[in-house]
């Protein structure tokens, strides 16, 4: 049943050999524009990558091995390097110079949940630090190598918890090991005709249990729902005991433990099973581009089909510095060619705002509930662009992670931040966050662009998803990066958006925890943690200040 | 703003002169099937009630009226027995009795979120346990007066906190004081064409803030979604401080505590304030009846309408013994009358279970989605009735309160629980916990009639409610039903269902909530709680074993 997860290449996105490389329109484009392209920067090869010796101590390691087996415990330099980060910004500049910020002491694989809390036991009683890792796509440090207040830390590699454990079809649930990958899920479901509907921009690497540890958001989650609102039930273990939550469809019993559990970023023990509701195939599909005159009219359009109960399954709305990037690096075998940029210009739409909507499901009702929202949105000042555009971004929907590590080869520096609020305040947020990070870049003499879309809709707000590139400061790239992030995240909480709509806390937005949900809700979790954590050996340095 | 909010008869449901009374044919009915209502068993009048003397220290009194004001502080003998029980089946037997269950020691009407918190540091400091109260209407002892280990106990009640506080018609957010009834939010919402969509059978009475400690679930929640699903934002005041989590739409700022504070009754702090999602105002409604030949079939019924996202907004499925009472007492005049029994029987649905089914919302959609789920239905074993059943249904959506006294006045004991679990368990939870009732009923020598309904309905599974009648045991009701219940929890807990669905947890599901969750999750929420109110004050012997 198990099928072996696939790794990353250590310095980026993709198994070796994935990406193609920027296109000349699109490095004359980043030249012209941010000055940048000009000098190749290549990673540094592997064996140059600087790992500590490992402080793991003989016993621990001795004791490790007895639960998971000597082949169970690996120390060796790649391994090491392959756990050492995330995947963000920060963690791929450090790697690419051959600077990781750390690394795990050694990598444990276990195999099964008894295995996990044998694990956590015997790493309490050793003070020695444990980071879950499950894809590794983590791009807000969720997956840092941390020692806190221990002796060693220790990544534990999830993926010898990736089967599907138990289908029950009639109740729409899979039970599934947390290490089990988004696309091997899917691939189990598809005889059943079924699917989970959870598609990330990360879908080919991320596993289910650190989706749900992170309160990830898929692509399609407008029509799915967040992974929140799939986790019917699921298994923890904690270092003082373990944590079952059986599958149902709802509880009053009490407050919300599998909400608690979900976004609990691996600080409050491991999720090790998750049971999760599941859906038909879609049987139909149809996904399509529309134009709009600008941002605010395409936001109050996506209001109001969401008002309406009207939305598609997925719903995008690029900003205009973000449909000017699409259309320029598309180039002309791209949207810009085949939807043509005169048209939109001659019908008055110039430099206005591309969206994207899909549509999924029974192939009666997909045609339906298209008809009803298009003719919503026309209403609302839409202008149809046809299924290319769809098309298009459909094939690219996995892409940007790959074209990160061709800008990063070009010398660019290339982020993206998240955030949502009420629709009264989704305009305002979108101009002070884009003002702040571009005034942060142009203050470090670094003029960049700052792109936005809204990425996901609800019938009280919107979140808005931000990318920004500008030229690297070469040997200063982090504290370029970090000064700019920090004025993002200032942006976002004082004017009323959240710190993360979807990539969750890590250790990049600890600093904003405290203005987000109160010195009140953080001891209260803190409190949890001391009780399922005595010792503080989960994650450390992750979700919480104190952790 | 802000209106009176009604107090309800002590003694039972709604105000006094409420209730018709039983009609003929449904005393003839009880008499034959459960050998009840031969002779009528009155209240005893108000000032018979017993109620032990205050035990509020001095002190403590004069310091909360320095917060409340004198005549926020209430100790009259009508207002501590109004606040001396919620109205669960042996709340009504002892009030009835004159009997109650302790009373508070006073009653406090603070105004406003700082009252609150104010009110609650004070009590910290005096040993006064509190005990939130909104309209009072829980069914599981969540408003017990209960000291714990205080000198006292108060009754927080939330009628000063009752005004719509902010409407962000743009975000479809309505913010409200706590003590705002449902009611109360529904007129203030009318004439900007909005609702909440939140229509428990209490919701007559009932508070928002006690709707969100509890985690209800309305009669229309398969549409409008439970009260979680529409709670965006709230404030907290707790002995230790306060909690204020800003209205968003989605958030992944680590574990989700709005999740955690509903379903929190009381026992973490006092819900102060909530930002609420509403909706459109229904501009069609369409409700009507359907028949099925048999409760498996019915369920597999709505099961494929979840399926196919092609539910109504209500959908009720009564068992056969709930569907043979519902006609027996709706009498000539109601859904016997009209649908005729003989039309059924003819077409082979004899003894078969009636659903019924209510779309609602917009003009345009309400006949598409009704035309689609009632070809699915049909298809799927239903046969139609037409809208009679539906409209008397809607009737009558809030009359089974009233109902329950005419049944208290006729010495008959009538009691409701209610579960949920997943769509393949349905049948046999269902069997399980029918039959552990009617056994434990049978055992004490007073058979009874046990009735059932699907209530809500989720993709992957549904809620089971439970109605149970049969003749009181004079002298020993309290007993009698302790046995049922006990027979009735264990059951749900061994079949695979929750403890409570939508009534939560209060006094009566204490003892089963570590079967539910686990000793580790209650150790969890008790570290939260003790971080948040480390007197304990909160809410005594609610929610938690050791609370």
């Amino acid at each position: 049943m198990s099928e072996q997860a696939p790794d990353m290449r250590w310095w980026g996105w993709g198994a070796d050999g994935a990406g193609t490389g920027l296109p000349a329109h699109a490095r004359e484009f980043l030249e012209q524009r941010i000055g940048a392209g000009a000098r190749p920067r290549e990673h540094v090869p592997l064996e140059q990558v600087r790992v500590e010796p490992s402080r793991l101590p003989e016993r621990a390691r001795a004791a490790l091995a007895a639960i998971v087996g000597e082949g169970g415990v690996r120390e060796d330099h790649p391994e090491r390097v392959l756990h050492a980060a995330g995947k963000g910004y920060p963690d791929l500049v450090r790697l690419r110079a051959g600077t990781p910020d750390g690394a795990p002491d050694a990598v444990l694989h276990p195999r099964g949940h008894e295995q996990v809390a044998a694990v956590l036991e015997r790493c309490a009683q050793e003070s020695v630090a444990i980071v879950p890792f499950g894809g590794g796509t983590s791009v807000v440090g969720g997956v840092a190598p941390l020692r806190g207040r221990h002796a060693a830390v220790v990544s534990l590699d999830m993926r010898g918890l990736g089967e599907l454990i138990a289908l029950d079809d009639t109740s729409a649930t899979a039970t599934v090991g947390a290490g089990m990958r988004a696309p091997a899920l899917e691939r189990a479901l598809a005889p059943h005709g079924l699917t989970l509907g959870h598609f990330p921009q990360s879908y080919e690497y991320v596993s289910l249990g650190g989706c749900a540890a992170t309160r990830s958001a898929g692509q399609a989650s407008t029509g799915y729902g967040a992974i929140e609102k799939m986790v019917l039930g699921l298994r923890l273990a904690a270092p003082a005991g373990e944590i079952a939550l059986p599958a149902l469809p709802a509880t009053a019993a009490g407050p919300g433990m599998r909400g608690l559990l979900v976004g609990s970023e691996g600080a409050l023990g491991v999720i090790t099973e998750l049971a999760l509701r599941v859906r038909p195939a879609a049987a139909a599909r149809s996904y399509e581009g529309m134009f709009f005159r600008d941002f605010e009219t395409g936001c109050e359009a996506l209001r109001a089909l969401a008002r309406a109960h009207a939305l598609p399954d997925v719903a995008r709305l690029s900003d205009r510095a973000e449909t000017e990037v699409s259309l320029a690096l598309a180039g002309d075998g791209g949207v810009k060619g085949r939807v043509g940029r005169a048209y939109i210009g001659a019908r008055g739409y110039a430099d206005g705002c591309i969206a994207i909507l899909g549509f999924e499901g029974d192939r009666h009702e997909v045609p339906a509930r298209r008809r009803r929202a298009m003719r919503l949105l026309r209403r609302a000042g839409g202008l149809g662009l046809g299924s290319s555009p769809g098309e298009a971004w459909q094939h690219g929907r996995f892409a940007a992670p790959y074209l990160r590590d061709d800008l990063l080869d070009a010398g660019v520096m290339v982020e993206t931040l998240e955030t949502a609020t009420r629709w009264s305040n989704v305009g305002h947020l979108h101009r002070a966050v884009r003002d702040a990070i571009a005034g942060a870049l142009d203050a470090q003499g670094t003029p960049g662009i700052v792109m936005c879309h809204v990425s996901h809709v609800y019938e009280t707000g919107a979140s808005l998803y931000f990318t920004f590139i500008a030229r690297q400061i070469e040997g200063a790239e982090i504290e370029q990066w970090r000064i700019v992030k920090r004025a993002a995240c200032d942006a976002i909480e004082d004017n009323g958006g959240t710190i993360t709509h979807h990539h969750a806390v890590g250790v990049d937005h600890v600093p904003w925890m405290e203005r987000e949900i109160g010195a009140s809700s953080l001891q209260a979790i803190a409190a949890a943690k001391e009780r399922l954590d005595p010792a503080g050996i989960m994650n450390p340095g992750k979700l919480l200040p104190t952790g």
